[in-house]
């Protein structure tokens, strides 16, 4: 239990997910752009005085597939407005924080749709130990190792200072121009209360931010993108001087049409990461339907909001200094994965040469 | 569902007994003397903002008896604290709430602790269904019946304007001096945003506020009380001057002390409310453990903090104003019952003449 480790006061905040289905039942016209903001508003209240943030993951996949896509856009904005002042604390790290996956029937089911029931949930929490290293023999010295290669791997990238990143595969020819005084992350970082955190477990990848406006041609993502209980297959999407020009899925199309129309910063990159196709992840095959496993699995990029904890000095940059070294601004974060054992990645150096970077998905 | 009325965002927050359980068995020290008032304050943010509140009681009432009682005392001591500003806006009706059963396992294992578990749950249903009136034929125009019979008799004392009441029953004297401009409140009553609610389901009660230094002599309890997942079994107290001078129970009385010593408010009548006997909660002859069906079966007094609403013009008084008239003011209003079939209660007038009110129990 958490507060074995000490933890004072734990405050439990439980989602319900057929109430969260109710909603798009029986709710009235207007509250489809409600949000709790009172609620958002206190959690970040929450986290400026001190308190820590454990997020258990392990929503239904598939749990507003059937609901209207439109409405379900709507909450989303409105979500994401209301929870933006809690995130920005978050993304800012001016507390420890970290989500964790936990299996779920309905997830599990999503995962091993062929499997009984009990067998599902069992092999989830099995892939969920593995990913998360928590079947070692001594689980806290091999994250303590992880966590030393995933820094060594953000250091190296961090002192050759390259301008750009350039991603090759099949259907993508992706120019990535990487943000004026960016800064590689990867594993834990210490945040500004002070204490260490892991953010994300698992965690694999090696990320900073793009350039908001320095991002040219297409790219297709690899794998299907579970957004908020929605699917979105074979996202296409090409980019002139930063901007999402062209977009389409095979499945979800609408839902993506929408995420990438809730601002301006929604059709722009806040995050680029590198994740080797060798990774535990990605060498289980699976696809886990949930951000946390998928995102670790292969290379990715983010639409929507950049972290400024990946610039040189960011927490102490206004938003304004921010956005002139190319940092996007957005109320949404959505990761999607553009990685395979099939994509070539080079990073592109100030003066212009090519490094190769990964081979075939794995790291040169 | 809620939203079939009309509701717009339902927003819900769901408590979780175990996990209620676990920070008795491992928070820190510290920890017991914390509450997360960034919820509370939410909430009361919420309430400002025009939010109603539907609250959903089905709590398991031996909880927390095998906890250590003087940690369980400093965590409603914290909670009651970071929870006032809310209550002050419930307590005043400031938006419209109403608080309603909902049978558990836990629940009905206490109340039916001989039957089978399902049997127990059903049962307890049957008591809920019946107690609201919900089996009628027509519950809707019952209910008008019933706020209508309510409001008759809180009417009539209120033409009265008795200075005080006395009641006498086996091991209870206690003469309770009423507030200056006090009123009778019963049923239903429209809240400051206009809606009309009855904040109790189900209801047989007529209350008002009695006054914080006139009550004098001994009341003995007539049923045990469920506080806060602890019993507190056969109270027995005595007033002088308003104030409680002596106290004692035949089991729970160290939670009771406790209770009491809470603020000097603690120690003192909130609330004075006349039930009959034969009111339909109390003709079951069964224990629910659960406030908001014991306090319809009896009459009932109130140690702690009063309703303004209990006050002629209430809505519109300092708290200045309301204590100079007799209003009570504490972090707890815990209701105990102390009527019987063997209670009877006569009306004090002004000038000091004797009304028979009520005789073994019943209205005269």
């Amino acid at each position: 239990m958490p507060t074995r480790a000490g933890a004072s006061l734990v405050t439990t905040l439980l989602t319900d997910e057929p109430a969260a289905l109710l909603r798009f039942r029986y709710g009235t016209e207007p509250s489809f752009d409600a949000a709790p903001s009172w609620l958002y508003e206190g959690m970040a209240e929450a986290f400026r005085r001190g308190a820590a943030r454990l997020a258990v993951a392990g929503d239904d996949p598939w749990l507003l597939s059937h609901e209207d896509q439109e409405k379900v856009s709507r909450v989303n904005r409105a979500t994401s407005k209301a929870y933006r002042p809690a995130l920005e604390l978050i993304a800012r790290f001016e507390t420890n924080w970290t989500i964790v996956p936990s299996a779920t029937p309905a997830w599990a089911a999503a995962v091993f749709p062929n499997l009984p029931k009990d067998e599902a949930l069992a092999r989830l929490w099995e892939h969920i130990f593995s990913a998360s290293r928590i079947n070692h023999v001594d689980p806290v010295t091999a994250w303590k190792e992880h966590d030393a290669n995933l820094h060594r791997r953000a250091n190296h990238l961090n002192e050759r200072r390259y301008s750009a990143l350039h991603f090759r595969g099949p259907e993508t020819d992706l120019r990535v121009g990487l943000a004026d005084d960016h800064l590689w992350l990867g594993g834990g970082m210490t945040a500004r209360n002070g204490l260490y955190c892991i953010a994300n477990i698992p965690t694999e990848e090696v990320f900073t931010t793009p350039h908001k406006d320095r991002v040219e041609g297409y790219v297709t993502s690899t794998k299907p993108l579970s957004y908020k209980g929605t699917m979105i297959e074979n996202i296409r999407v090409k980019f002139e001087g930063g901007r999402i020009v062209q977009a389409g899925a095979s499945r979800g199309g609408e839902v993506l049409q929408r995420m990438i129309e809730t601002d301006e910063g929604a059709r722009r990159l806040g995050e680029v990461a590198l994740v080797p196709h060798s990774s535990p992840i990605a060498s289980s095959g699976l696809l886990f339907l949930n951000t946390l496993f998928d995102e670790n699995a292969a290379c990715h990029i983010a639409l929507g909001h950049s972290y400024s904890s990946c610039f040189r000095g960011g927490a102490g940059l206004t938003q304004d200094q921010l956005a002139s070294q190319g940092a996007n601004s957005s109320l949404i974060h959505v990761d999607w994965m553009i990685g395979s054992n099939r994509m070539d990645v080079d990073a592109i150096t100030a003066a212009g040469d090519s490094v190769p970077l990964m081979r075939a998905g794995e790291w040169v």
